[in-house]
C-alpha cells in the first residue's frame, strides 16, 4: 500500500485582517501545502451570540483558499463555546477533583455530560453542516479531547450520569455490592442513587468505583463526538477527524476511531518531553533541541492502530494534524529545535504512514495565550526558521511523494483501559502503564525493530513474528485466543491478566493463561533505588512478582527466583525489566522469532516502510552508521 | 510478672461464604491461634437499613470461632458507618482544613462532633452489647482513631463544639483574650460565638488558638470512645480495647488508654518505614524489607504506658491487634519482608510484654481497597509466607510460652500536648516532637537498653537509673515533683518546660526548673545543613538555645557556648543532639546513673524481659553479637 | 545634601502593663532612640466595639513618651480590623485564588476592593488624625501591605470592582475584546457584566486579562492608601509614611510614595535570605547569619527611589520601619544574626540615605504569633544581644551623625508592572522580573558600585554614566526618550520594550528602539542546566533571543549567534545573563562610561555617601581589602 503524502498548516482567519487571506492563501500554495485546517476555535466569531449566524466570512475564507488549490479541514468549534453560552447552561462547566467548577477565560470549558451543552454542540455542528458539508474537503470534530485535564469531571451533570450508566451496567445495586466488593467497609448502596463520584473521600475510594468512573468518563466523550459525527454526516460525505494529543490515556481513543475516518495527532515533540516524560535530566538536557527519539514514532504507531478502527478500511488513515514548527509556549522550558528536526519530524510520521502533516500554526499570533508559540511565519509575516524546512520537504516530496506502508514484524498491545486500572491502583509510586508499554517500545525500537500497535481486544494476530502484552490488565476473550492461535513468540506480564473486569483479583489467581502454568502468588513494589539484580543480565525495577508453577524458568533473579517463565510459545515475565534485562528479553525472542535485530547507535532509529528502509539522527552529532554519516537531524532513504 | 503469650488474627466472616467459616475456624485453631477479632467494618450487613437488624449471621460466625476453641474479640462497626446514615445525618461528614467534607466512600467518614452520629454510634454499640455482650472474649471500639488524618474536623458541628469547650476552659471571652494574648493583632473576641476554627486565616493563626483546637479535638475522641465504653460496660463484663497506630499523635491516648482494660495496636513495619519516618534514602533501602529497627518497639514500649492507665491493672495489659504478614498496599512502595521478619516481629512484640500478637488479615481481599494486602492466607486459600512464620511461632509459644516482664532502667517521657504545641509552633522546618522523642529513644537502644516510656502526669519515678525529658512543652506539678525528687539522673530539653499551658513563655524564663540556674535566652532554629558542630563529639542541629545561668556547664559547642548545664542530678540540653552528641550524653548519663550500656552492632537490638536477654538481628546480614552468629531476622533468647 | 540620622524602636503599649511604660520610655531615650512607632496593631483596644473610642490609654502612652523627649510616629490600625468588623461587613474579607474566603485570626483580612471597609478605614483614621493629628509627629497607614499575599483578591467585591476598572479603561467590550485578543479562544465578551476574575480557568487565562487584574489590583492599594491618606491630612501635617516589605511587587509603590513624604521599609534580613530568595544551599548556609549581602541595599535604594516621588521634596525622605535585632519566627529556619550585623545593618541604611533606622520590637512578645521574634529587649526585659548593637549605633551617632547623600553614577530601573508582566507570562521556569534585575544590581556590587534605582517613567537621566533597563516589558514614551538623550552607556534587554501596554506582541518586532536596528526574532526558554556557552566569558542562561539587524554584534554565543548588539551608546542584551558574562557586560559598558571599578572579596560590598566611602563585610571570617583587615560584621568608613 502506497500513499502520496502532503502537507498541510492551521490557519485563523478570523485572527487576520480579511485583507491577507489572499496573499497567506497564495503564500501557502507556493510553499507546497495541500491542505488547510480552519474554524476551531471560531465560535464566537461563528455566532456572537445565540442564534446569530455569521457564516459569511467563513466561507469567504474557504472560498478564497480554494481559490488558491487548497483543501480545507473544517474543525467543530465546540471545543471554544462563547462566554454567552454560559448564560444559557450556567451548569455546563466541568468541575474539578477538589469540587471547584473550572471557569471560562480558556478553553474546554464545558462537562462531557450536560445535555445541554451536547446539545448546543450538535446544533452548531449541524448548521456547519449544513453550509459548508458539501464545500469542504474534510472536518475536524471539537479539539483535542483531554487536554488540560478535562475527561474526569466532577459536576452534577457527571454525577447524574454515572448514577444513570451504573444502572445500565448493574441493573441493581445488589449486583454492584457484589462487583465492587462494598461489603469491604459497610460501602454497600440500597440505591443508584446513593452513588457519588469518587472524589473526596477520606482515603482511597474503592477502586472498582474509580474505575467504572474512569469507563463511564471515557464513555462520555464517545457519546459527545458521535453525536457530532452524525450530525455532520447527515449533510457532509467528507471524511471526519480528530486531533488527539500525546501521552493523554483519560479516554478509549479506539471508541473514537471506529467513528472517523481519519485519526490525526497533534506533535510537539520539544513540549512533550519537558513536559510529559519522567526521564533523567542528562536525557531531557541530550534531546532537549530534539525531543525523546521514539515519542512521536509510538503515537504514530497507536495513531495508525485508533484510525485502523474504522470499519472498511483499506487503510489506516492517519495525520499529523499539528506539527511544532518551532519553539511553543506551554512547556516548563521552551527551546527551539535543532535545525533540521521539523523536517526530520515531517518525514517519520511519513515513514510511520501519515498521509498529511500539519504545522501549527501559519502565523505565529501576537496576541492570547500562545503569542510564543511558534508559526511558520513570525507575527510579522517574515518566514520563520519553519518555514523553510517545510519547504525542503515539500521540494522533496515532490520528487518523491510516495511512501509504502506494511505491517511489522512486532505487535504490541496498547489499552487505555489498563492505564486506568494501573492510575487507580498503581501498587508502587512509579508504575505507570503508559510507562511501561512506552519502555517496551523503546526497546523494540533500540533494536532497529518496527512496530504494529494493537488494540486490546484484536483477534487476528497473523503474520507477526513477536507479539508483546505487557501489563493489560484484562485479557479479553478475542485476544486471549488470538494469543493462543497465533505462531508467534508471545510476551505476556508484567501484571497482564491481573485483574477483573471490576478490578478485583480473579480466582484462580493470575494470569490463568490456557496452556501456561504459571501463578503470581504475591505482588511486590519496590523503590526506584532498589533495583533487583538479575542472574544475567540487567534488573528486575518497581514492580516484582512471586510467580508459581510447573512452566519452564526462563531467566531467574539473582537469588534465584523465577522472573520468567514459558510454556509454549508464550513466556510470562513477573517483574518490570530495566533496559538492559529488557533487551536480553526482547534479543532472545526476536531470535526464536527469526525477527532480524540491529544494534543501533544510541541515537540512530529506524522504520522500514515497505522495500524502504528510513534512517534518523535524532542526536545533536553527526554518527556513522551502516556506512554512512547522518548529520544531526539527519534523515536517510535506503532502498 | 510473666504471662503467656498467644496469637490471633483479623477474620471478616462476611466477606466470605458461610460455607467455608468452618473450615477457616479449624485452620485458625490448627494454626495455633487464639484470638480472632470480627465485625469492625460489618456495619452495613449487621444493618443494612436504620433499624433492620441482622445480627443472626454475626453469632453464627462467633459459634463457629468458640466451637473451634477460639476467643473472639468483636469490634463495634462505627468507624465504617453505612451509607443510610448519611441520609439521617447529612451534616455528619468531617471536613477539611481546606472547608471540603470529606465523603462517603472509605471509611472514617464521621465529625467526631458530631452528636446525631455519636448517638447512632451509642445505639449501635448497645444493640451489640446487648446481644453480645455475655458471648464475646473481648471488646474492641471503632477502628484506629486518626488513621487517614481524621481526628481534626473543621465541620459545623466541631465549630459549635468547640465554641461550648472554650466557653467551659475560659468561662468568658475576657480570660480566653488574656490567655490567648489575642490583644497582640487586635483579635479579641467579644463572645464565644465570635470564635471561628483555625483555619483558613490568611497568615497563622494565633498559636494559642490552635493549641486550644487541638486539645479540643483530641477530648473529642476521648469523650466519643467513653460513650462506647459505657455502653458496652452496661451490659458485658469482657475487656474492651482499641487498635492504635503507629505515629499518630492528634489525639492523647493517654485519654483514652485510662478507659480501657487492653491497649492495643497496629503494627505495619515495612509501610510506616516508608510512609511515616523521614530518614535518608540509605536507610530506607537498607531496612526496606525489615523495617525501621526501633519505630515498632517504641510503640510497644508507648502502648504499654497507654494501658497501665487502666485504674486497678497489676499489669498492663496490651497487643498487637494487627501484625504485618507480608506486603501491605498502602504505602509508597510496598515490598514484601525479609524471610523471618514475622517471626521477629511477633516475639520483639512478646519482649517487649505483649499478650497477643494478631494477624491482619487471615486471608487476602481479593476485592475493594486492600486487594495487595498480604493475609495468613492468600486470596485462593493457600498459605501464604506469613502463615509458615506464624506456625513457627506456634510452635515455639508451645514450647515455650512464658515472657516476663519488668521495669527498665530508663524512663523517657512522652506527651501527646507537646506533640501539638511543637506542630503549631515548630519555629522551623523538621521541628518535630515525635522525631525528637524517637531520636533519644533509638539512640538508647542503640547502647542496647530497654526503656519505659511513661506519661507526662508520672508522679513517681522510683527505680530508674535515668529519667529523659526532651522537648515536653509544659511540665506538669506532678511530674516536676517526681523529677525533683528522684534518685535518677533527669536529662531535661531541648524545650522542655519552654511554654505555659496555654503556649505563652513563661516568665521566668524557661525551664525555671527549681534547683537548676539555668535560663534560655534565646531560642534559634538552623538549617538541617548547618550542624554546629560541639566542642566533643558530635553536633546540635535544627534548634538550638542560649543558656545562661550558674549551673555547671556540661558541654559546649565549638564556639565554647554552653549546650547543656547542671544543677544536682537534673541536666538541661539546650539544643537538638544528633546521634554522635547524642551518644556522647546518653553514655555519660548512664556512666553517672550506673546503667550498663553496650556498644551493639548497628543491627543489633536487645530487650531485657526479666532474666531473659531477647536479641534480634534486624539487618539483611548475618550478624556476629556475644559469641552468636545471628542470621538475617534472627531472635535469640539468652538467659 | 547631608541628613541626621536616627534611631528607632516599634512599642506596643497596648501589649504591657501601663505601669511600666514610663520606665521603658526612659530606657529607649537613655539608649539613645528617637522615635517610637506606635498603634498599628491596637483598633481592637481603641474601639473594642463599634463606635466605642477608648483612645485615653493612646492619649497618655504618647504623653509619656513625649514626656522622655521620644517622637511618635503613629499607625493607623486598618492592617488588623477588629472581629465585630466582620458582623458589620460579613464580605469584607480577601477571597483566595482557590475561591476560599480568608478568615479572620490572624491579620490583614480584608479585600482593598470592599467600599465598606475602606470606608471604615477612614472613619477611624479621621477619629486618630481629630484626636492626634497635631500631637505626633509622624504618621504611618495601615502596615505592610502585600504581606500574606494580600493583593489579589478574587472576592466579588473584587469582580464588581475589576468590571468597573476595565469599563473605564475601555469603555467598550469590543475594544477590551481587541486589545486582549479575545478572538483567540472565543473568548469575547458582550458586556463587562460577563468578565470573572482571572482564576479557575481550565487551562491559563489570557494573559492579557490576567495583567489587567495585576494592574487593577495595584490600583486599588493606591486607591485604598490614598483615602487614608486624605483623612489625615484633613487634620495633620506631619508627615506620612508607610511601611513596605522586601520583594512584594504585586502593587506599584511609586504609586503610593508619591502620597506619601516618607517611604520606610522591613528589614528583615535573614528571614528574607530563606524566605525570599532563590539561591544554592550553598549561598544561603555562607550567609545565614548575615543575611543576602545585596538584597538589604537594593530596597534600600529603591525605597529611596519610591520616597523620591513624593513631589516637592529636596531629598528623598526614607526609613528603615522595622530592623531585624535577632531571629524572627516567621522564615523556615530562624537563626540568630552573627555578633555586629545589626550594627552592619543599621550603618549599611544609613550609609544609603536612610534618616532613620528603627528597630523591631523594643520587647520581645511572650504571646501570640511573634514569640520567638526577638526585640531589643527579652520578655523579661532584660537587654537583648541586639539592645546592644544599638546602643552602638547610637553612640558612633552621637560622634558623627551625618551622612552625605549624593547621586550614583549608575542608574537601574524598576518596574513594578514589567514584575506582573513576567509572573503572568513567564514563559520558562525560574524566570522572573526581581530575579534578573536583583541579579543586575548584585553584578554592579560586586564592582564596587553605588547604585541609583529609577523609576520606568523617569524623564531625565542627567549625570549618570551607566542606565541598565533590562527586562522592562513596555518603555514609556518619557522614558525611550531620555534614554535616546543621554550620554549615558544605555544597556536594554533582554526583554525590554517586548511588549504592548496590553501584553501583546508589537509590531514592528521589539524592542523597537529609534537609532537601534535590532529586531527579536524569536524567544527560547532554556533549561537551567542547558547554560549556551559564550564566544568569551560565561553563559546565557534561561533566556536567550535571536537577534536580527544591521546593529554592531558586540557579543556571540560559541556558537556565532548574535546575544548583544549595539547602536551608538544603546546596547540590547538578548539574553540572560550569568553571573561571569554579567560581569563582562558590565566592565565594558564601565570602562566605556568612565565608571572606575574595583575587584571585590566576595564578601565585601561597598557604598559611596559624598565623600565618605563606606565598607562592609558581610561575610563571617575577616577579610583584607584596601590595606585593612574587617573582622566578621565589619564596617568601615573611608574619606
Amino acid at each position: 500500500m502506497t500513499l502520496h503524502r502532503t502537507l498541510g498548516t492551521c490557519y485563523y482567519p478570523e485572527h487576520w485582517p480579511e485583507a491577507i487571506w489572499s496573499e497567506d492563501a497564495t503564500r501557502m500554495a507556493d510553499l507546497g501545502l495541500t491542505w488547510v485546517r480552519i474554524g476551531e476555535f471560531a465560535w464566537s466569531r461563528l455566532e456572537p451570540s445565540h442564534g446569530d449566524l455569521r457564516f459569511d466570512w467563513m466561507e469567504r475564507a474557504i472560498d478564497i483558499l480554494h481559490g488558491a488549490g487548497l483543501k480545507v479541514v473544517l474543525g467543530t468549534p465546540t471545543a471554544t463555546p462563547p462566554r454567552w453560552m454560559l448564560d444559557r447552561h450556567p451548569d455546563m462547566l466541568a468541575v474539578d477533583a477538589h469540587g471547584r467548577p473550572r471557569g471560562f477565560g480558556s478553553r474546554r470549558h464545558y462537562c462531557f455530560s450536560h445535555d445541554g451543552y451536547r446539545s448546543e454542540a450538535v446544533r452548531i455542528t449541524t448548521l456547519l453542516a449544513e453550509r459548508f458539508g458539501r464545500k469542504v474537503e474534510a472536518w475536524q470534530t471539537d479539539n483535542e479531547y483531554g487536554c488540560h485535564d478535562t475527561i474526569l469531571s466532577h459536576s452534577e451533570a457527571a454525577r447524574r450520569a454515572f448514577r444513570d450508566w451504573l444502572a445500565q451496567t448493574y441493573q441493581s445495586p445488589e449486583a454492584l455490592n457484589r462487583a465492587w466488593g462494598n461489603v469491604f467497609w459497610s460501602m454497600d448502596y440500597d440505591s443508584f442513587d446513593q452513588i457519588d463520584l469518587p472524589n473526596l473521600t477520606v482515603t482511597e475510594p474503592n477502586p472498582s468505583h474509580a474505575l467504572d468512573f474512569r469507563r463511564f468518563s471515557s464513555d462520555q466523550v464517545a457519546r459527545f463526538n458521535a453525536a457530532q459525527v452524525a450530525a455532520i454526516r447527515a449533510h457532509s460525505d467528507a471524511p471526519i477527524s480528530h486531533n488527539y494529543m500525546g501521552r493523554i490515556v483519560e479516554f478509549d481513543h479506539f471508541a473514537l476511531g471506529a467513528q472517523m475516518e481519519i485519526a490525526t495527532w497533534d506533535s510537539y515533540p520539544l513540549g512533550f518531553l519537558e513536559d510529559r516524560l519522567e526521564e533523567t535530566a542528562e536525557f531531557k538536557r541530550h534531546y532537549a533541541r530534539q525531543g525523546d527519539p521514539d515519542f512521536q514514532a509510538f503515537h504514530h504507531d497507536l495513531y495508525r492502530a485508533v484510525a485502523a478502527r474504522f470499519p472498511d478500511h483499506e487503510t489506516a488513515r492517519w495525520w499529523v494534524m499539528e506539527q511544532q514548527p518551532g519553539p511553543v509556549n506551554w512547556a516548563p522550558h521552551n527551546p527551539a529545535p535543532l535545525p533540521g528536526m521539523v523536517r526530520l519530524w515531517t518525514w517519520e510520521a511519513f515513514a510511520h504512514g501519515a498521509e498529511c502533516v500539519s504545522y501549527f500554526r501559519w502565523r505565529q499570533a501576537p496576541f492570547a495565550q500562545e503569542q510564543y508559540h511558534a508559526g511558520l511565519l513570525r507575527p510579522d509575516s517574515v518566514e520563520a526558521e519553519g518555514f523553510h524546512e517545510a519547504a525542503e520537504v515539500a521540494r522533496e516530496l515532490r520528487a518523491a511523494p510516495q511512501v509504502e506502508i506494511a505491517q511489522a514484524p512486532v505487535a504490541l498491545v496498547f489499552d487505555y483501559a489498563s492505564a486506568w486500572a494501573w492510575a487507580v491502583q498503581p501498587q508502587g509510586q512509579g508504575c505507570d502503564y503508559f510507562r511501561l508499554v512506552f519502555e517496551v517500545y523503546r526497546g523494540l525500537r533500540k533494536l532497529g525493530l518496527s512496530i504494529d500497535i494493537v488494540p486490546p481486544d484484536t483477534a487476528r494476530l497473523d503474520g507477526y513474528g513477536l507479539v508483546l502484552v505487557p501489563g493489560l490488565i484484562t485479557l479479553s476473550d478475542a485476544l486471549k485466543q488470538a494469543l493462543q492461535d497465533t505462531d508467534a513468540q508471545v510476551l505476556l506480564g508484567p501484571r497482564s491478566n491481573a485483574k477483573t473486569r471490576t478490578l478485583s483479583i480473579p480466582l484462580p489467581l493470575p494470569p490463568a493463561f490456557p496452556g501456561l502454568d504459571v501463578t503470581v502468588s504475591r505482588v511486590e513494589t519496590l523503590r526506584r533505588d532498589m533495583p533487583v539484580p538479575m542472574e544475567g543480565a540487567g534488573h528486575v525495577v518497581l514492580w516484582q512478582e512471586t510467580l508459581e508453577g510447573t512452566a519452564k524458568v526462563m531467566d531467574r533473579d539473582a537469588a534465584g527466583h523465577p522472573v520468567s517463565m514459558r510454556d509454549g510459545h508464550v513466556t510470562y515475565l513477573g517483574g518490570w525489566p530495566d533496559a538492559d534485562f529488557l533487551r536480553h528479553l526482547l534479543l532472545r525472542a526476536c531470535a526464536e522469532a527469526g525477527i532480524a535485530t540491529l544494534d543501533l547507535p544510541p541515537d540512530i532509529r529506524l522504520r522500514q516502510a515497505g522495500a524502504t528502509r528510513f534512517v534518523f539522527n535524532h542526536g545533536p552529532d553527526s554518527v556513522e552508521f551502516d556506512g554512512m554519516i547522518l548529520p544531526p537531524a539527519g534523515v536517510a532513504r535506503q532502498t
